[in-house]
């Protein structure tokens, strides 16, 4: 299937990083497994953020909601803290607490110190709701094997997009959506820099959607004499990952642009809706433990840096929201249910 | 000068309202002073969400605050209490005491109650910065009659846009900015409701600025030959007024979605920049005082009606901003600067 | 063992409910499991807030973090939603996935409409981590049919306080810790209403702790020849439960009210601790499905009517924290570790 | 008048300062006017966090609002940036206008480029209602010429405490409260630092008046002859100074602790009170212009360092309190009324 910018359709005016994935991101590792049988269409996408113990050396983080209509887990203690402790785990939302067991049981193996020469471990899972279309959410399909199974498959480099992952039932704009991904290049005080996106796509209503600027959302939906859409009951999850040394309130304002990516392919946010950004740095790893008789020594770029990392964010987010629904593969699911992909719709897609 | 929608560029799907301005909700009234004279460019708006006793007579509000780059008062109490209780006032960053003073002063003067039988009152002041450009925000020009001047001349119906009141000043993608108004009808439940927007906008630059999709920026800055835009200073405020009855933590979630409204215009929501959402229902009033021997009844739109209100609200701010544009003449100030007007681009605003 | 009342420890000036304890409350119920044998001292606690479908007629609710180093879920939807959907468990930290996994099985046996003819369910589970000291929490002793016999044990009337449930192997101020209640008779503008609160302790320094004003800590601390406290790892969690009529925006002020009651047991609110608080009323049920062609109708205490409210919350706070700690027996746990109970001290428990 | 300190009233473990206030911190400067003239019972206290321009060296700062019924003004910015860049001022509510006018004429004259060659300023100003008891508040005797009197006479050293400056016309449960300062010495990691706390007392119900744990405002309160209460229209300000490095996130850690100070002196948070702290760090200071070609490098203690600085914060907040009300002389004011100094009863006061 072609990404967006195989089809010519560039978002914004900054340059892609070599993969135009979170994986360009250095450390950044994705690891999934899909499941995907008939009325069973759902699975786990697994992020590490470095290759090390996430516990023992934790990333600044912070995230955002647009809209809490969402069971994701794990943000009380990242708000308080300000940084993340345990790899990033996206699944159905009915498999949340699987996946937090399995993650702890992950976490637990890696840190024999937890839960015994130390405190506990906050597991972070994040969420959007396939059985709002393909997936028999009800079956609770996923199982604590699956997650292991996506942790263990965890590598850098280009990694599948569309219908994968915790994609694999994933509904985008009354059309098939998924996991996707795009980066951007920044330069900041003579300083060069990375930022990705990977979404998980599951919101928006098919006469919404914009392309690139462009309402191909209400053509798509005459084409498809589809009828009007039900009430929303999706969700997008946005992962941004950078290696500039940002601070955790800094990561809060950069993971708050991804809601304007995500309103720019015509979102509206719908009330039923679970729209959630998170973002880390890699440049930089607070230690679990307190340093003896020292300080902490932490870079930051300047308040006024900022703009292009917003930048980036805004154009990934959108560019990943159409790879994630022009690599995903049309799917058939549970009841006869079926979607479309945007890819079938190549002489709209045309950039002009 | 014209609207968005006399030159045809409609915004969404749903029908505006008779006025196509905030004023369609019965009981707001705008009242404006404008300050335009060489290097002095400034003024003051003035919203009066209902015709009484706003101190008495309270009404439910939110607040959302996208990027708090702002000087902008009165919001803790509206969080912690989900009311409004003071006319709101717009104006320029650094006159937001004297425009504080002064509401307080009308406060007094309309409520001999507060601060003697009962507490004080909660003055709101929305503001954006039109120093980083055209006006001598150093003169501090907006006295506090002015502020008086404005809430006096407040009245229901059509009002100016543009280059007006607190709008004289302001700079919006490196064009000239300001006030500017739209507003939507729905359908909950077969009830019919409307939402008005009010923006003062102040933010962008020119490359990013989107019209109904299409990035016109980029070739408007071609013609213009204008050099790199400096960062920005600027900020946008969004007012929302609506009859439907909502509660306050309804009425945050319909101010979040002003956030998409402001995007699909082009914003990446600068570091610099105050980006600031409020809305109010007038469809219930609260008392201030606790009633004898009673409780509250209050009606509520259902959580899953709401998605109507919040396409409105993106709708209305898309609009409100590109008329805020539209409807302002080219304008000079300080120093020998100037901002063109976007209506000043005709052939490139041919809707397509 | 003696509750603070039996000992005459009256905290406050406001008169205790019947139960003295969160059941109080009219259709409140709590089902508890105790897992206590060796090093395996942990349990559950299910708070089940009325006798319906949590899922089908939700209830207002609302949610403080006084500090977030903690693993509770569900908290992002209520936010934004302002009900509450599920029965709340509480357990240790490690057991959440596990907890939230049975919550989801029940939800889904109580209600075959969730993912399937209408959208998913917000799981709302709670914790403390109980590994600080007495129980084995890496051995995962906390099973799926643990939560859900819990769940089906929840009667209304009066529970075990001290070492069961959830509480079985917490710890409060270096001693036992866990279960405690206690409630409040409340009246406004002539309606009566009822507030109670169920706590489980688990924070605290020995040298900090006082009672009913009394810094009892290091007296005992000075008997029990105990050397410095390690760094605090524990949490506290304080359940409120109310029968006035209130909104999303009014419990969450009650909610905050419990730090005070915390706080004056004399916890810092360490930075490892979790202390967090969740208010729901009962005077009102929210129908998940939108009615047609009607608004809801709903009544509220005005604001000035919530100082009884508050009052009570804080009273109750306390008192809860007390009980669970002199109705504790004494425990012993994994590695040979145990913990006294307060009512051990009987000679410096009288009132004065 | 007495200090705790002076009445053998120790609270907490830790020791304070040399000065025991918050100018122990260095750098900081603390400067009052006072207006107390028959019904004209209220004032100015301005505090410098250092000594040079805050605009041009800001520095890490963050809010917490306990309870939001008040009109403090500069909160979204420091949310958003997480530094101050304005000296801050204290005073009556219905000032806050005129205060925040005078502020930025102070800043405008002191820094030439703002609004000129870069942006606006962010004035802070917090406020108690001294109207509620004492102070002709309608009169509006604030003017801006006592602001600027009040920033040029700011000092480092000791300063009068009690019924000064925006103390002037306070209550404090229900007797004479103002302008409280205590401070803490301690030690992280090997270094000292230090914390100070400055408060302006206006809440509480006598009734509820905790002193070092004692109940004491019951029997004031039966002494008194005192009528019920009227409902609370009080309000308490806590800033906090230290020089230990923190980030704001942990700043805004510390602040959440003043709560703790304050309900161990018996408030229940009043429902009309607006509380809230204000922290700030002197460690470092941040630029306001990106520096080129560079990161910024900040040290930061580790969070596990944080707890001495959560108890430095509650007891010292405390003893703030305590200190404001010893120190106020019994004030005679508007129509009439007066309030009695917690000093007028020395034998209740005796530590035991």
């Amino acid at each position: 299937m072609p990404s967006a910018r195989d089809l010519g359709l560039e978002i914004g005016s900054l340059p892609p990083g070599p993969l135009n994935a979170i994986t360009d991101v250095e450390g950044v590792a994705v690891g999934q497994v899909t499941l995907s049988a008939g009325a069973v269409q759902t699975g786990v996408t697994a992020i590490l953020p470095h290759g090390g113990s996430l516990f023992r050396e934790k990333l600044p983080a912070a995230v955002r909601v647009f809209n809490g209509f969402g069971k994701s887990i794990g943000f009380v203690q990242i708000e308080e803290l300000g940084t993340l402790e345990s790899p990033l785990i996206l699944t159905n939302t009915l498999s949340v607490g699987t996946a937090a067991e399995a993650l702890v049981g992950y976490m637990l193996a890696q840190n024999p110190e937890i839960g015994a020469a130390t405190g506990t471990v906050n597991p972070v899972v994040l969420e959007c709701n396939d059985g709002a279309w393909l997936n028999d959410i009800r079956g609770l399909h996923v199982k604590s094997g699956h997650v292991a199974e996506a942790l263990a498959a965890a590598v850098p480099g280009s990694f599948a997009q569309g219908a994968v992952g915790a994609g694999t039932g994933m509904s985008a704009y009354g059309l098939k959506g998924g996991i996707g991904s795009a980066s951007r290049l920044i330069r900041i005080s003579g300083q060069d820099y990375r930022l990705g996106a990977l979404v998980l796509s599951n919101m928006g209503r098919l006469q919404d959607l914009c392309v690139a600027g462009r309402a191909l959302g209400s053509l798509i939906s005459e084409r498809m004499k589809q009828e009007a859409s039900p009430p929303e009951q999706g969700s997008i999850i946005v992962i941004l990952a950078t290696d500039a040394p940002l601070s955790d309130r800094q990561l809060r304002r950069l993971a708050g642009r991804a809601g304007a990516g995500i309103a720019r392919t015509g979102s509206h946010f719908g009330s039923g809706s679970g729209d959630i950004a998170l973002a880390f740095s890699t440049a930089q790893r607070i230690p679990h433990s307190q340093p003896k008789e020292s300080l902490l020594q932490l870079s930051q770029v300047h308040e006024d840096g900022l703009d292009p990392l917003f930048c980036a964010v805004i154009e990934s987010t959108e560019e990943a929201i159409l790879n994630s629904m022009l690599q995903a593969t049309a799917t058939a699911g549970r009841e006869g249910r079926s979607r479309a992909s945007l890819a079938d719709f190549p002489d709209l897609l045309v950039a002009r």
